[in-house]
């Protein structure tokens, strides 16, 4: 980071963000501050300021660049069994949770009281699950009021399900959980379709 | 409220502590103020002050109430079919959210920032979540680490589907949620299993 090539504004802004991302994967929000950028790279308060216009600035493009990482990292294969592709996603959404622990918990919770926050988190989480519907080619998610409430519950159920492991995996291993994660939701669906009908 | 039939202090405690459940029925903790209790009930600040110690002392109080109450409610039947009882239980549970709306959704926000909120809303959960164990004496739920975590993610289930039920109910009617609750526990562990036997 310290290197003394010229960057453009852009480049030197892509730069910062890079940095802001990395420091949230084992960061809280709250600890994300110019005296961590300083610290790790020397970077200015006003050089920081110049670019995101204050912190609270640069904290939400981090928030959001990192949003869209998540939801990049998690894109299903366009080609596939339907399972294969959920596990595959919900596999990118586990590595994603492990590798930015701090930053998404700090998200997370910051989203309960931070306008802001929550509608970085809202859109990212909307994203994730509306795109369940709009890749299922293959009718294993009807798209109905009921399914579309049961997607809905359970994005809190993966989301759940993965930082509890995360934050203390006990005897179930890495493999149980994206197959746990995967398979919720086909077993939810399942369910409340059975009870439609009969 | 505004009898006059002299009160014991436990017995005035317990009023105004009933009066508090009521208000955090339909109002956000944050409004659950001293100036509220006045307006409802011509209580002083300083008779509050005298019981509770502070108003934070009153509004914890309130929510410990508060979620007892809703321990209570969702208490399962001793007797009965194992999903019979869960469906007794998570009947329950939606009654209770949908009377207590305002004051929950402000419990579940407010634990994510407050540690004493925070604390009452585990001690809760964990009460709920525990006692499907407990209440258990028909093997519907293998005591595993799988499927400990599971039901965690489970409950974290269950509140989004009725919270997000409650705020837009749109074409899904109170039995589908209900069958829902119920339903979705034995599918998520029947599928784990599953998993875990191949």
């Amino acid at each position: 980071m310290a290197s003394r090539i010229r960057l453009s504004p852009a480049e030197r802004r892509e730069q910062l963000l890079d940095l802001g991302v990395r420091l949230f994967a084992r960061r809280s929000l709250d600890e994300l501050s110019v005296d961590a950028m300083a610290q790790e790279a020397g970077i200015s308060r006003g050089l920081l300021y110049h670019y995101f216009g204050d912190k609270l600035g640069f904290r939400e493009a981090v928030v959001r660049r990192a949003a869209a990482d998540l939801i990049a990292t998690t894109a299903p294969p366009a080609t596939g069994e339907p399972l294969e592709r959920l596990l595959h996603s919900m596999t990118g959404y586990l590595d994603w949770v492990e590798v930015n622990h701090e930053g998404y918990l700090s998200l997370v919770r910051g989203a309960a009281s931070d306008a802001t926050l929550r509608e970085v988190y809202d859109e990212a989480r909307h994203a994730l699950t509306d795109r369940i519907f709009t890749s299922d080619d293959t009718g294993l998610l009807p798209d109905t009021p009921v399914v579309r409430l049961l997607v809905k519950a359970w994005a809190a159920f993966a989301e759940e399900l993965v930082l509890s492991w995360v934050a203390s995996p006990g005897e179930v291993t890495r493999e149980q959980v994206a197959e746990m994660l995967a398979g919720s939701l086909p077993a939810l669906v399942g369910a409340a379709e059975g009870e439609r009908l009969t």
